[in-house]
């Protein structure tokens, strides 16, 4: 039965008391700044709820749910270095602070950290977990390079986009909702089942995230509204107005206009076509496949509540 | 028994029948590009062999000897890019080919595939098999952030040198070894022992490969002699040198001499200290503790030789 006290001082503890060796300072120190980055621990949370909802035992997966954050920091940190992004929940990323080199040779580290972490599972679930793991990382990194692909071409479609998020975001929340279910002495088909619910919850999340870019509130959501825009980044919303509004949208795109002014004119588009309210009924529709997908899996009532609320919190996030 | 033709047949098949998926391209054909640089395998004959040595089955060990060999090539790729190394084996760098952003993420997929390899040995050495690669992935990582560091320090000691390159290059040949001969069955003994073959030889090699940058010959070392002393490495030449003949040495450092007399004047004072002879001395001492770590093992006549002959062919490579 999930205990959420006991999930959040889990997830708290094992992050607060992981250490890593004083030397060489120039690689263990980014390391502690990235994963002392505050941010939902929404990973690692997932994979001890799931541990816990089919009755496994908190303690075996705790080393697990740990590399599973390790895992996604690292993700964030090479991909910052990627994007060339300055900042990242309001402080400097490490290749700012620090340089590339420190951002990469760090990054591995925590790879390595994490693929440690991982194989910290009971014996009888270590060849699933790690099989699991090294899948879903590969699915990340093929995530990543279709995003940055996506970059150079005009002809993205909304398929190909959701394909995209569920390699890059979603795969890791299924693997840890799988890996915790794994570790908890769950079944194939109730390990299937967390995986989906993580999956179909990530997808939500991405689009909501996509939806705050532009719609949100700048103060609520800590970050400038409209930069996806600005940077012509092909997210679901642009990539469905650029299907219905081809020539005008690709004007506004070409024109030189004024940050500001850029932005006024492409949410004029998409609000004649209505797509902030599409795009919130596409992360409903998502966030209730989550939930459906756990509908067969045996849980306690507050347990099915937790998985339940956690993907209608996430789906309607103002940050 | 090692049977030479053997590892020689396997580590070629197992490089050259390994398949990546197809798309994304950008992310599968630089691991590809990557793997196929030729090179010596030193790594996964060595765990062949150490397989082979203590009696175990070569196919047990193959997926290992592969993941090791694609963990040495995915830290050359990000060690190019941290380093700005154009070339590598007469081919440019996959950062030139391609650039740095396909550079950091092909290399972080090749660490993963290489985890994911090294899963495939029999279930009862797994947990000790991936202990040993991650413990030692974090050493190279350590190895690799001290040798940064030590460009831009003026006072490291020969000590230091020797803890840097043992952590940036021998731990792996160690590892290596280590693996074969866990995977072919070997106990916690004739695995250290093992281990210490590969590590000893690593600082043998290591040595070798410093010296031949100084006195190889230009045609058969396949790259111009002299460019450590260009670029003020560290190597063990020139700390050795620095701590007899500082300010000599420093003043011509600091001068701003054209790079062949350059070369020339530190070559000068090398040579009035004997340190390619005082290197050789090193190195081949290096070599015999290797030998000399199998002692305690029982194995055929010939496979020892397999050993002795390796250790004395890369202490006096010329390539």
């Amino acid at each position: 039965m999930i205990d959420k006290k006991r999930i959040s001082e889990a997830v708290a503890s094992i992050i607060s008391s992981y250490k890593l060796p004083e030397r060489p300072d120039g690689l263990y120190r980014p390391i502690e700044y990235a994963l002392d980055c505050g941010g939902k621990r929404l990973r690692p949370s997932l994979l001890l709820a799931s541990c816990m909802a089919v009755g496994g035992k908190i303690e075996e997966a705790e080393s697990a749910a740990l590399g599973i954050e390790m895992f996604h920091n690292f993700t964030l940190l090479h991909d910052d270095v990627m994007d060339r992004a300055d900042m990242r929940r309001g402080r400097p990323t490490v290749h700012v602070k620090w340089n590339d080199v420190t951002a990469i040779l760090s990054g591995d580290a925590m790879l390595t950290l994490a693929g440690s972490l991982i194989t910290e599972v009971p014996d009888c679930v270590l060849r699933k977990v790690l099989a699991m793991f090294n899948r879903t990382a590969m699915e990340v990194y093929e995530g990543q390079q279709y995003d940055m692909d996506f970059e150079h071409r005009n002809d993205v479609s909304v398929d190909e986009y959701m394909a995209m998020i569920r390699l890059k975001t979603s795969v890791l929340l299924g693997c840890a909702c799988a890996i915790g279910a794994t570790t908890g002495g769950a079944g194939d088909k109730d390990v299937d089942a967390f995986y989906s619910y993580g999956e179909n919850l990530g997808l939500a999340f991405q689009l909501r995230d996509d939806w705050l870019d532009t719609y949100g509130d700048a103060e609520v959501f800590g970050k400038a509204i409209g930069g996806d825009i600005v940077n012509r980044k092909k997210t679901w919303l642009l990539i469905s107005a650029l299907r219905e509004r081809t020539e005008e949208l690709s004007g506004i795109l070409s024109e030189d206009l004024e940050d500001g002014e850029l932005i006024r004119q492409v949410k004029e588009v998409y609000d004649s076509l209505h797509l902030s309210e599409r795009c919130d009924v596409l992360i409903n529709s998502y966030a209730e496949k989550a939930v459906s997908a756990l509908d067969k899996v045996a849980m306690p009532d507050s347990d099915r509540k937790y998985f339940t609320e956690l993907a209608l919190s996430l789906s309607q996030r103002d940050k």
